[in-house]
C-alpha cells in the first residue's frame, strides 16, 4: 500500500500514555480524568440497557438526548438552538469535527489553523486531500493576530478551525476575538469550526463566549462540544455538534455513512444527567482548585508557569531546569527519570518548534496530584 | 454551504424506520433485533464503569478485546490473526468502513463495488473525491461475473468492495468466488474491502469463508465485523476492522484522527462476552428458524420469496401482490395500508432499478414475526 498519511505517526497522547504506563510514571500527559464520573450517570446506563434500550438510535441521536442538549445551552449559555435541526450527537468530539471537516473540504481546498492546534484538525484537513495553512500563536499570552488571518485567506479558503477554550494554549476568545473572526469569514464567505469542548472549564471568573452566541458566526460555524470533557468519562466518546440548519443538513449527509449513530444507552444516560440543573455549574471551581494546586508544586519544582485561564492543562516552561533539552526529549526524560508524564507543546506544531514548554493535565485525584508533585519536588 | 453531497438524501433505513414509528407499523425495514440480548453482557457493561474503566481506551481498542476477538478468529473460522498489529476496534463496522474507504482512496480513484452495494459504501467513495464503479448482480441468485468485474479494471481502479454474506441479497461466495477475486486484485494489484458483518448468520449448513482466509486476499484485504449484529445489540456501535499489518498500520493513522478510540465500557463487557466459547455457534439454528418462519407467513401472503441463504433478511417478490407499484411505492404502501415496514430493493442500486423486490428483516421475536404475518395475511 502506497500511504496516503506518509508524514502520520502515533498521536502524542497515545505515544506519552504508553511510555507513562510502561514505565509507571504518573500520567499527566493525555487528558482525561483519574476520578470517577458521577455515580447516577452510571445507573443511568444500567437502566437504559435493561429497560432494552440496545438497538440503535436514530441517526441524528436521541431527541430526548438533543432536547435535553438545547435546555443546557439555552440555560447556561443563553442559546437559542433547535434540537430537531442544529444538533447532531456524535461518536465523541473527535468524530464531529473529522466530519465537519469532510463535510466542508474537498480536494485542493484550503482551511485555516491556528497553532498551537490540537492534533487531529490538520490530519482531518489532509485526509480531504485539502491544505491547511497555518497561522501561529506565540506563548506566553497566545493572542490571535487576526489581520495575520486575514492575509492568509486565499481563493481556495474554505474553512477557519478555532478553538476556544485553546488546548494546550489555555487561552480564551474575548468579544473583540469573536468580532475579527466573524469580519473575516463575513468578507470571504467561509465557514468556521470551532472546538469548544472545554467551555465549562474557564477560570478566574472569565466567560466563554461560543461562536455560537454571535449573530454573524451563528449561520456559518459548527461548534463541537463533549460529554467526556464534561462528565469526567472520556471513554463513552459521546459529543455533539452544533450549527444551523443548512449546515447540519450537509453534516448529517455525511455522518449517517460515516458512523450512523451513537452508543444508545449511554444517550438515554446523558439525556437524563443533562437535565439535572446546574450541573455544569460547579465544574470551574472544581479544576481551578486542581489547577492552583498542581501550579505551586511545579512552581516550587523550578518550573515557570504560563497562566491558565481554562481547559484542564496547564502550561510550564522548564528552562530553569533543562533548558539543554528539547520539548519531547524533556518530557521523556522527566517521564523516565522523574515518573511524571507531560506532552511536549511542539506536538501542537507543524514545525515542531522548540518554545522550552511542556503541558501537564490537572483532571486528577488531589493525591495524584501530591504524588506527582513530590516527584518533581526531587527535581532541583 | 455549496453541498459536497446535492445527490444524497436521508438514508432508507432512517426514512422507513421513521414512517414505521409514525404510522405504528411493525418494522421489519432497518436491520435490528426487537429482543435482548444477553444479560451478562449488560452486567459486563456495568461492571466495568462501576470498576472505574470511563476513560479513553487505547487508540486500536482494549488488549483485552482484541485478544478475544484474535481467540475467536481462530476457534470460529481457523484463522490466525494478531492482536496488536492486525485488529482495530471501530464505533461499528459503519466507521470501519468509512475508515477503510478513506484510507485507501484519494481524489480521482476508482472503487469497483458490487451491487446490491449496502448503501454506505458508495457515499464513502465519492467523500473521497473518487468514483464508485458499479457491477450490477441480478436476482434472483446475485451471482458475481468476475468476468465482467475484471473489465471494470482501470489504471484508476485501486479498491473492490465486497459484502459476504450479502445483505440484501443474502448470498454468500464460493471458494470460486474468492479464487475470482484474489486472481483480479493482484493482478491488477488491488486493494478488497470485506464487509462481512453477517459471518455468522449463513443457513442450511452453508459456510462463510473471509477473505481472510484467502492466501492471496489476506495481505491486501481489509475485512470488517460487527457486535451490534453479532450479540443483538446494534445500538453499542462497536465494531472492528482486521488486515495484514501494513494495512492496518495505515488504517489507524486515519482512525486516531476521525474517532480516535472505541466506548471503553462497552469493549470490556464485550471481552469478557466473546471469551464465553462457542456464543456464535447457536446463532445460524436461532435465525434460521425465524427464517423459515417469517418465509411461511410471506408466502401465505402472496410473495414469492428468493433463497435468503445468510443474512437475517429475506427478499420477497410482491408481483402477484401490487404488480402497478415500484418498490418504494410498494414498501411505503405496505407501511401505510398493512402496517408492516419493509426496505425497498432499488435503495441498494445507483440507479433505482424496479425488480418487485422488498427487504424483510426477521431478527425479531416469534411474537413480532406472527403479529407482522397475520397483518400480511389480510393483503389478498
Ligand atoms: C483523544 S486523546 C487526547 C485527549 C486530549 O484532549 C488532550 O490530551 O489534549
Ligand atoms: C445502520 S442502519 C442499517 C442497518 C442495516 O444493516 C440494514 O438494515 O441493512
Amino acid at each position: 500500500i502506497q500511504s496516503k498519511f506518509p508524514d502520520l505517526g502515533l498521536t502524542i497522547f497515545s505515544r506519552m500514555s504508553a511510555l507513562a504506563a510502561e514505565t509507571g510514571a504518573i500520567n499527566l500527559s493525555q487528558g482525561f480524568p483519574d476520578f470517577a464520573c458521577d455515580a447516577s450517570l452510571l445507573e443511568g446506563v444500567t437502566a437504559a440497557m435493561r429497560e432494552g434500550h440496545n438497538q440503535y438510535a436514530p441517526m441524528p441521536g436521541l431527541p430526548a438526548l438533543r432536547q435535553a442538549i438545547a435546555a443546557k445551552m439555552a440555560a447556561a449559555g443563553g442559546l437559542e438552538v433547535d434540537a430537531d435541526h442544529e444538533i447532531t450527537v456524535c461518536a465523541g468530539a473527535t468524530q464531529a469535527l473529522y466530519t465537519a471537516i469532510a463535510t466542508v473540504l474537498r480536494s485542493g481546498d484550503e482551511a485555516i489553523i491556528l497553532e498551537p492546534a490540537y492534533d487531529s484538525y490538520a490530519p482531518a484537513i489532509v485526509a480531504q486531500g485539502a491544505v491547511p495553512v497555518r497561522i501561529s500563536l506565540a506563548a506566553p499570552d497566545f493572542a490571535v493576530d487576526w489581520a495575520a488571518v486575514a492575509a492568509a485567506v486565499s481563493g481556495r479558503t474554505r474553512l477557519i478551525i478555532v478553538n476556544n477554550p485553546n488546548n494546550p494554549a489555555t487561552s480564551v476568545f474575548s468579544q473583540a476575538d469573536l468580532a475579527a473572526l466573524a469580519e473575516i469569514a463575513e468578507r470571504h464567505d467561509l465557514l468556521v469550526l470551532s472546538d469548544e469542548v472545554y467551555e465549562h472549564l474557564v477560570f478566574d471568573g472569565r466567560r466563554h463566549a461560543s461562536v455560537l452566541s454571535h449573530p454573524q458566526l451563528r449561520t456559518r460555524s459548527f461548534a463541537v462540544y463533549s460529554f467526556g470533557k464534561t462528565f469526567h468519562a472520556t471513554g463513552w466518546k459521546v459529543g455533539y455538534c452544533v450549527a444551523a440548519p443548512a449546515l447540519t443538513a450537509e453534516f448529517r449527509k455525511l455522518h449517517q455513512y460515516l458512523v450512523f449513530s451513537v452508543s444508545t444507552p449511554m444517550q438515554h444516560a446523558l439525556a437524563a444527567h443533562l437535565r439535572q440543573a446546574g450541573h455544569w455549574q460547579g465544574l470551574a471551581a472544581f479544576y481551578q482548585a486542581k489547577r492552583d494546586r498542581l501550579a505551586m508544586g511545579l512552581r516550587a519544582a523550578g518550573f515557570e508557569l504560563l497562566p491558565s485561564a481554562a481547559t484542564y492543562f496547564q502550561l510550564a516552561d522548564y528552562s530553569r531546569i533543562r533548558p539543554d533539552l528539547g520539548e519531547l526529549a524533556f518530557a521523556e526524560w522527566l517521564t523516565r527519570e522523574h515518573g511524571v508524564a507531560s506532552i511536549p507543546v511542539s506536538a501542537f506544531y507543524a514545525d515542531g518548534r522548540n518554545n522550552k514548554l511542556v503541558r501537564f493535565c490537572f483532571a486528577k485525584k488531589a493525591e495524584t496530584l501530591d504524588a506527582a508533585i513530590e516527584r518533581l519536588g526531587r527535581l532541583t
